[in-house]
């Protein structure tokens, strides 16, 4: 049985609890961030922690634990569950009070969840044989830019993916695909381009999208920053998501569309390559 | 101390707790009702329950429990909690399980907590003195016609309202009024006509909404569906606001500028005695 972290204190999972009045349950008054583990090592940490600070920054809400707490807080789950690879799942909420849209958040003590998951991240079927995507309306709010537990809509996406037969979906707004459901969507343009859309109130900022576009242009090849429609991504060399526990996904199908010829594509995975071996060179 | 019923089991609301891998808390993957009290009888509770169903179909969620077992366990936190005038709070959840976008709704056992909040309804500074309104942008997501706890901004919004000297919020998108924080909105022209927007999936189906506009159509008056905007409310006659807990609030001034002369209008607190009178007649 794994060991949860729950407010100071390390409890086995099933007495891993929170208050029914905690605005996380009642509001999804909350934000999270997920921190890969390769070789027992955290990936992006520093990176994740700044992610969380801004985003409790945007929502005013009050951290109460220093960033070597969190380290050591990580570290030690890291090590109790025996995770050699995996993620550290990291949720904040503003705290328990009885309910009421009005708050006073120097009142409140945040909660603060931790917990493991084991799995293979290197080694996995989507890095083998790429995913299927399917295309649908991003109806989530205004602020995806902030990393809230507002997750039914992505949620509910990827169950709809599934039921197409595909394996994640990307989401479209004003024309042009905003991001996938828990990562960035990215196209290699036959021109071989690799293109993400800006950042914007419509986007997450992914640590694992930001981390490639360094180790990019460090090798000369800048990722450039523009929108793109659904159709020409359908009609590009390669696609490919990032997120921090996929890293580098392979996309092989958009909306039906084979692309690469229906596997992984060579660019796309020269930069998984990249992003891993750097990665573990910053790993903490 | 508070009774408040989580599960099957009657707690006090220190112990009322839920798992951390509650999909509520995770994922924002939950619904929820608030029934008022008068006189220790729940208002409006079938069309409660009505819109409960309705939320849980559309988001494909399980009801596990009887709408006998429903009001059983209303009625019992009422009786336990001794509350004479206040709310029941209802929230049902997916369920929990080890956290992942992917669910099946059918392994999941779904969470259901209520807890009573006992305060005056009828005799309140808002229905007595009114409330002043500001607008802000509607920046929530595509099925607010769905009651999830996807409260963050209009929890947020309810606080701009406050710091800008206000009670509350409207929202206004693509030019038009959608609905205050947690409450329809409705305006009474000069030419004395009623108007509230039609429903969509932008607006939540209120039960107030219903029933004033039920009570409205037996007395002979109609109450008008269609959209307007914030400056047309500025110019009305009157405005006020519908929910569950405030039943019908006046509005005395929007964005700085009064209405009906700074203090409730005489349509608002007509409509306000009809809505409370009838729903004691059918109170459960």
């Amino acid at each position: 049985m794994r060991t949860v972290y729950v407010n100071g204190n390390y409890v086995p999972e099933d007495e891993a609890k929170v208050s029914v009045f905690d605005r996380g349950f009642l509001f999804a008054d909350g934000i999270y961030e997920v921190a890969s583990v390769l070789g027992g090592k955290l990936i992006d940490f520093p990176a994740h922690i700044a992610r969380l600070h801004r985003s409790a920054g945007e929502l005013g809400m009050r951290i109460d634990v220093t960033d070597e707490d969190l380290l050591a807080i990580h570290r030690e789950l890291v090590s109790r569950n025996n995770v050699e690879e995996g993620v550290v799942y990291l949720q904040m909420t503003r705290g328990a009070i009885d309910r009421d849209f009005l708050f006073d958040t120097d009142k409140l003590t945040p909660t603060l969840v931790l917990f493991t998951q084991s799995r293979p991240l290197i080694d996995t079927a989507v890095a083998k044989n790429g995913m299927k995507i399917v295309s649908i309306p991003d109806l989530r709010w205004g602020r995806c830019d902030i990393k809230t537990v507002q997750l039914l809509y992505p949620s509910l996406g990827k169950m709809e993916a599934k039921a197409r037969g595909a394996d994640d979906a990307w989401m479209v707004r004003d024309g042009v695909v905003t991001e996938g459901t828990s990562n960035n969507a990215f196209i290699v343009t036959k021109n071989g381009a690799i293109v993400t859309r800006p950042l914007s109130h419509a986007i997450l900022p992914g640590i694992t999208r930001a981390a490639l576009m360094a180790y990019s242009e460090a090798n000369g090849t800048s990722i450039e920053e523009r929108e793109f429609t659904i159709e020409e991504a359908k009609d590009a060399a390669e696609a490919f998501i990032s997120s921090a526990s996929v890293f580098v996904g392979p996309v092989i199908s958009i909306d039906g569309v084979e692309l690469s010829g229906g596997k992984p594509g060579p660019v796309t995975l020269g930069l998984r390559k990249t992003y891993i071996e750097e990665s573990l060179k910053r790993a903490l």
